[in-house]
């Protein structure tokens, strides 16, 4: 049962104001199960509004249209719509005695101008929900259409006490639907799709979507069939067929960034954690402290951008970042080291390599980074060829440190879980 | 000259994701004077799309299409725009070359899907910014085309580059347009709208847009009129009107951001910085080194989370910790002279106070920050109350730190040039 959104006013199509109401009525409907084909936003032009109403109604079996229902001039969508339909407007006069009374209560003189609140399409039902900003709805060969007011507060109420209900009760016998969120990294785009394509067919009526999320893939499993306590077990067993295929790149299922999943098992291993950062800048620091309460196991870190600090605050030898560099697995190594007996924290973190856009060589391009990671008296480092600007060398520098660290923690515990 | 903007994406009609590209592109257009009337969202499917854009086209003279240009199979849009317009798939050879140039450089192997990158209707023109994502456009009949990625820092990135000079060009001969955007912090948004509101009487032809960009507010300023050369000078006697009533909170009218701009001063001032942080965990450093060539005046910081790291790597007395608390101006003055001492610099600038959402007390509160700013041997501090959740008091701290430097640099100098 497909259906669209019709939601009018300047300040959408002028960028000035952000929409709430079709993203809030789009999100109640895709969790019911109802499909949403199409959004439209368009200004207080009659014409307009006219011709994409028709063309609504050719192919869809329900329309939300929300704005211009108000008693000014540039409120144009009962008229519009009337038009539209071939209906005539008809005065609903239940509903104008209640203005008036409403307005007696208020103490506001009647105008002319406030009887267009009560006109209606011919054979329109009133959405009154008593004491508020009504709408109307209308059948229409096939189509259901609701008219609802542009105020969130007032669309939200009367959306979830008519609409939805009303819709529900048309679609019932329709298909249940369940979704799931996966976020993965270390994956590309294409090898994902790639798995998935081979893993779909096996799970019938599951439909996959893809939104990258620099430097993360995020997927949306969705399920729809017509019993609906046969869905989260089919999420189940496609998640689980996916996690054999993919392995330790699936971060999460319940939509947990990075650095809490870090948090989370630094907690639960009573691990500290410290940072030594060159190129990353402070970001890795940034991210960690994002989370609530990570003062608990983190207790800092240092940027090191010049070679001097990285000597003064964290032991790294002259010697060595004169022999090797400061980009190097050596001053990484020493950098991890360093900042791990500098806070006495139990593992830690460390990042050096050139961000660019300037300070790379045929030997060490712009990308190149080291990172090292100190766990008791263990240090390992990794070498990693980053693609990308500046910012995004800083992110996937970030990243991939945190990814490494979160790796380590699982091996350590020996769980394969999430 | 009416448009309209078409974007794709399942995300988009299933109200899971808000949507950036339509509201940034149509914000854009409408400062410069290009009505846009219509705004759609649909899926990732083919024959809607076609139909959606065969009315546009119809009523349009120009329209800018989002999402769907990727290599993976919802990726829909060019193959179902060609059938649309009636136009065969070519592959642009330059482009397709210029693809596995990258995969190469990124050590990927080729995967035959990777060609449909590189394929365009018919007499497209490649919209390319060189080593990042494609765009295309188009010209039919009298209808000027544009085709963006969906993410929206490349679509931001090319529609600024190429969309709008070229639709500004088209549109020539009916009004010239100058455009320029002002950064400002340390205003509201209302203080903001009553000054412009005296002020843009006064200057004929100029409408004003208001885009707050947390912690800043941003605004764009358009000049209309026959004359092209008459409308910088109205813009530049705008620029300085407002500048005498908002003073220092102007921080660009070129569109630098206040790390670029600190970094400029340092620059030129031939002054060295380092940074110690408690509650803003890194984000001022790595603000700060998001400036290609920063080195040359960032020595480096610390993120001192624990009281322990401050004692140790800072030099705070315990004593100061014990009786005034971590949280104080005094321990924000001896973390800024501190770092100063460590890093060797010539000024330096710290930070302790409470994120949230745990830690606040009556006395002192969620929200309460300290800074300390070091210059020589001066040591200044500030108390700041912020409001909001922690990462945007941990964006507040970053932000209020950054342009307290700004400004004392500024007076340093004796300056009052932007």
């Amino acid at each position: 049962m497909n259906g669209e959104i019709i939601s009018t006013g300047n300040e959408l199509i002028s960028g000035r104001v952000a929409d709430v109401n079709a993203r809030f009525a789009a999100a109640r409907l895709h969790d019911a199960g109802l499909m949403v084909q199409a959004i439209t936003f368009l200004g207080d032009a009659a014409p307009l509004f006219q011709t994409t109403l028709s063309q609504a109604l050719g192919r869809s079996r329900f329309i939300i249209i929300t704005g211009g229902l108000g008693p000014t001039e540039d409120d144009i969508t009962t008229a519009a719509a009337a038009t539209a339909l071939n209906l005539p407007l008809c005065q609903d006069e239940c509903l104008l005695a209640r203005i008036k009374e409403c307005l007696k209560a208020r103490r506001l003189p009647w105008e002319e101008r406030y009887a267009r609140l009560s006109l209606m399409p011919e054979g329109a039902i009133v959405l009154d929900p008593g004491g508020a900003a009504c709408g109307f709805s209308l059948k229409h060969g096939g189509c259901w259409l609701f008219f609802l007011p542009g105020v969130p507060r007032e669309l939200q109420y009367l959306f979830d006490q008519f609409v939805l209900p009303a819709l529900l009760n048309v679609a019932a016998g329709r298909e249940a639907v369940s979704q799931r969120t996966l976020r993965l990294f270390g994956l590309r785009e294409t090898e994902l799709e790639n798995i998935l394509q081979k893993l779909c067919p096996m799970h019938e009526g599951v439909t996959v979507g893809y939104y990258p999320d620099f430097p993360e893939n995020h997927l949306t499993l969705t399920a729809r069939g017509p019993q609906p306590e046969v869905l989260e077990a089919t999420l189940d067993r496609l998640t689980e067929d996916l996690t054999l295929q993919v392995g330790e790149a699936l971060l999460a299922t319940d939509g947990a960034t990075l650095e809490e999943i870090v948090g989370v098992a630094l907690r639960r291993q009573q691990l500290s954690l410290a940072v030594a950062e060159s190129c990353s800048g402070g970001l890795i620091s940034h991210r960690i402290t994002n989370v609530p309460g990570s003062s608990d196991y983190f207790q800092g870190g240092v940027v090191t951008y010049s070679n001097q600090s990285k000597i003064d605050l964290l032991g790294v030898p002259a010697d060595t970042i004169a022999r090797y560099g400061a980009v190097s697995s050596q001053t990484a190594s020493a950098m991890a080291r360093g900042v791990r007996n500098v806070f006495r924290t139990s593992v830690s973190l460390s990042a050096t390599g050139i961000a660019g856009p300037d300070g790379g060589s045929p030997d060490k391009p712009v990308g190149t980074v080291y990172l090292g990671l100190a766990w008791g008296e263990r240090v390992e480092t990794r070498q990693c060829y980053f693609q990308g600007n500046r910012e995004q060398i800083k992110i996937l520098t970030a990243q991939t440190a945190l990814d490494w660290l979160r790796r380590e923690i699982r091996h350590a515990q020996g769980l394969s879980v999430h």
